[in-house]
């Protein structure tokens, strides 16, 4: 049986000699560059040049802590259960990073995408926008990137994101496009609905030229970070038993017959 | 039922602001720290100083990529299941960081750090290396951070690394006694044992104050970005599959009776 | 803030008694249920009658062991870096069980039910096939259930389901549609393409009401009972470092230059 | 470079045939044997007798469901943020599977089987007793198996498991052990320590000839059904959105400050 070829761009190595994505380990990477541009020279297989590196850096440091989530609460119930295994502990937290709180980012970024896929250099963004909100309104599914429910009148960071990008000469038609959407939504729906975090990252992500496919593993690389940070602090400072044992006495009290009630 | 206080110092919002470990995600983070800064921030609760953010990143950069390892390829068969779920692939590859690969770091920073707890600040380091090494021949342990099976006759990554901390004086006693232990090693098994990466960044994390409990949650947060660059890779060019069904063949060839064997 | 309510219905317990859906675990179901009841009762609260449980027993037994997969080789990989966590490596395992693989099983349940939803005594079943078939070509999407790339010509487990179903009274609609659908396909394009197991699992499960959202589950469920039985073969009779080391050799052979290959 | 052997005894497969352990899948198991057995047989490779079959139930069923659980929630958790991986949920929660809660029944196991291991035929059971009580005090460790922090004065579960196993003629050395060392903790340390259902799983496990080292195992797999049935009821019946938001707010709320406080 002829056997398919296996091979992996990304690194070799000899006894005396570790080379990633091109450039030497000991020589060019250790004490030559920093994290974020290994973490894009990981992902992106170059350097990226001044600009593109702080562009990434802003959207990096945004997606590393979101405080309590869901997944940051995996994370710590993980820990509880085996503090021997900090990477099962992180490991649990990304695995929430699913469709409802991460994949909203490769949604409104394959959204932008896919609306300007022709490459017209003088795209109809208002029409666009158009065909978009109605798009979605048919299909009867939420439009990425747009309103929130606790950032209110707005999302704060969408433009600390979006002064970032103009700084650095990122705000081009995506940024207009998923601009324009909320302003299409908002009069369609009647209701305030200004692009959130999700779209204006969605948006610089495109101005960068990233693929919509890739935007969720920036996210849970980003997120990586942020909750080991979380299992240090419960190795300080611990919440999840207690708030195992708490939840644990209220869910289940509806269930426990009079005769069996502890008393107090 | 009186309960326990739940409580967690990394982050507060409200709907107009959003504050991780003290400063203002949009105006002191976004575009004025980079990812570096941000993972030191997330796992220290502080920004570092110039010559701690060039070590941090000196160690992170080393950690991102370690080429085809268990880790990397359960990330792609993962991926090969299940493609929609990147942060699931991700999650898979960071499962194996444990006792054989990442676990020699912790215990590399344990060793270290418990010989030199009591705070003398002349130790006698040659004393300290041989009580180490006795040690561990009694009980029959590996001893962390020396030697290695292919990089030979030295890991060209401790040098690289033990250089950038000479530059920016974190050359102390631990890495001193690192250097010791390998050298007393040596004498009592007669064969070469310099000190290896995990030996040389356990030093330095040693020399920056960093417990040796949370060594591998550093290592955990570098990697989970190699292992984004692994599901990125396998997206373009798979590899899993093919590996997947030459393994199945040649795993079970031995079990299936002759009458079965199929023509090829 | 008024709270959401917070409850499980699941179990409770007091210091003398645990009671599993409504069953008192030490009087009702240790020594007296066997793991299949179990398993029926922890996922439709209720035991199951004789022959429910039958037919539940041969659903499960298949889904508990396929070889070497990429979910058994992401498990023994995980085990090879963190043998002291065999839960890990039971979780990577699970964590390719997506659309690849176990997907097409929710998939074919789906499209059974969603067929035949409205409840029609005599339903069409040719026309339903028909509609099945042109609906999936329309939106060029694989028809799930039907074919198989190596068990050929035809899955084997399909008819064996499929023999136990009949026996004890599960063979109605479903199974006529699955069937049905194999035959339209086969028509259509003109290849042979019949019920696979996934299509008779689908099937079957339809026949005994249990919803397409929970069939992900059953399968979930059943792995991880192999992929257990995958790490103890991997303490015994390791595989996963030769496979590894000789894929990252063959992986990255193409990059090494010529003055870096070692000499053999 | 010469290969190392890659071999798996498990299963292997024909176009027309599938065996699992020396099994024919759709002959010998599909509609033959029952999940349990199923169960045994990947795990031992081998059928298990009618009396080993009934005490391989009574320890799994156990196992399956413990209720709201830091396992548990981080399954609901993950369900939350990835409703469309349930395989991701279940395998959360199996990851804080460690030492903490199912750690205790490996130790157990360890304990009596390496105390028992010299194969003495009449055992000094008083006398191993003292010896393992008194070893661990001596390294400050927690004695597995005895005393329940919630289950007082006894853990129903034990007396339970131990009653199968008497009627089963599993009542042997290990089980006199168990009892004994509970006893001698007691007197040691003058407070009631009984006997837990980790004990009694341990020593049934023990006298079925079930090494240690696979003891956690059978908790993972029967956990994973466990864990099902609470992605099933987060499904239904939702509490993981609602824990977060309280817990978020709860946790964050001594970090705001009085300006930025919102009015109720």
């Amino acid at each position: 049986m002829k056997q398919a070829e296996i091979r992996s761009d990304i690194a070799w190595a000899t006894p005396t000699k570790v080379v990633v994505h091109g450039l030497d380990l000991c020589e060019d990477i250790v004490g030559k560059i920093d994290f974020g541009q290994m973490a894009f020279l990981q992902l992106f297989a170059r350097l990226p040049e001044a600009r593109e590196l702080r562009m990434f850096n802003a959207m990096m440091v945004i997606l590393v802590e979101h405080g309590i989530t869901p997944s940051s609460l995996a994370t710590r119930m993980t820990y509880a259960g085996a503090p021997e295994a900090v990477q099962a502990a992180v490991a649990a937290g990304l695995l929430g990073l699913g469709s409802v709180f991460v994949g909203s980012l490769d949604n409104a970024a394959r959204l932008l995408q896919t609306s300007l896929a022709n490459g017209d250099h003088e795209p109809d963004i208002e029409r666009l926008a158009r065909e978009a909100v109605d798009d979605y309104r048919a299909r009867k599914e939420i439009l990425p990137g747009i309103g929130h429910p606790f950032h209110k009148p707005i999302d704060p960071r969408a433009p600390a994101l979006f002064s970032v990008a103009k700084e650095l000469g990122y705000e081009g038609r995506y940024v207009r496009l998923m601009s324009a959407i909320g302003k299409e939504a908002e009069r369609q729906l009647d209701r305030a609905l200004p692009v959130n975090v999700t779209g204006a990252m969605a948006a610089v992500a495109s101005e960068m030229g990233i693929p919509w496919q890739i935007c969720r593993g920036l996210a849970v690389a980003a997120r990586a970070v942020g909750l080991v940070g979380h299992v240090l602090e419960e190795m300080r400072q611990p919440l999840a038993t207690a708030l195992y044992l708490r939840t644990e006495h209220e869910a289940s009290a509806h269930l426990i017959p009079k005769e069996h009630e502890e008393p107090v």
